[in-house]
């Protein structure tokens, strides 16, 4: 059912240093800061030749990440996307497994423009797990 | 530098179970798990069209995972590897720019067989880094 590793996104507190650690540092491209108001943070796209990371910077006052960066002092990763090909039948199966789906249960526009749904980590080894609709 | 994201390494606290999550409720295709008593771990590959998770699993009295799954009673994201062209000009990079090699600093063979190091979590946006040789 799962298909590519669309992205892991680190939650980071200033998104100017981590764009340089990554560029400058370790040398990768990455793109320019872009806010997304409507998910509550400023992302920068650091481009892998095979995936992508995302360095989320909390966005106004309801940002998601903001209480993650309480506990995560340096920041840290937040989540991993993984594609599918099919959204609700991919729900679908996780319910019937007893797998929680967050939130409404209803996939949402995500930061790509495609419809994603969040999995509860509990019932993923611990890691928030993205569904992206490839 | 840095190029490919060569895996995340999830770990876990059952890697029975956490295999059969990936396998049979996620789809994936997954291997048998492989013990690594050098490495203080058994792993299991998620084998994705781009890249791969490790499950890890401790394996004997020093496992170096062992501490992390105390603070993470659920199992949580451990690491993730990007691979570089020449591990020992990295490092000189990585250093000049200020960044910790973690251990001795020299790189060992790791769980493929090449040179690997490790970068401090706090110069890294809070996540522990791994760098392989291509």
């Amino acid at each position: 059912m799962i298909g590519r590793l669309n992205h892991v996104a680190i939650a980071v507190k200033d998104l100017g240093a981590s764009t340089a650690l990554y560029r400058d540092t370790l040398g990768a491209r990455v793109s320019q800061p872009l806010p997304q108001p409507e998910h509550g943070v400023t992302v920068v796209f650091v481009e892998l030749p095979n995936t992508k990371i995302e360095l989320l910077e909390p966005l106004g006052a309801d940002s998601p990440i903001a209480k993650f960066l309480e506990r995560n002092a340096d920041g840290g990763i937040h989540h991993i996307c993984y594609e599918v090909d099919d959204i609700l039948a991919a729900r679908e199966r996780l319910k019937e497994a007893g797998a929680r789906v967050l939130g409404s249960g209803e996939p949402r526009i995500g930061a790509h423009g495609k419809p994603v749904l969040f999995l509860h980590p509990k019932d993923f080894c611990g890691t928030l797990v993205e569904l992206e609709q490839a």
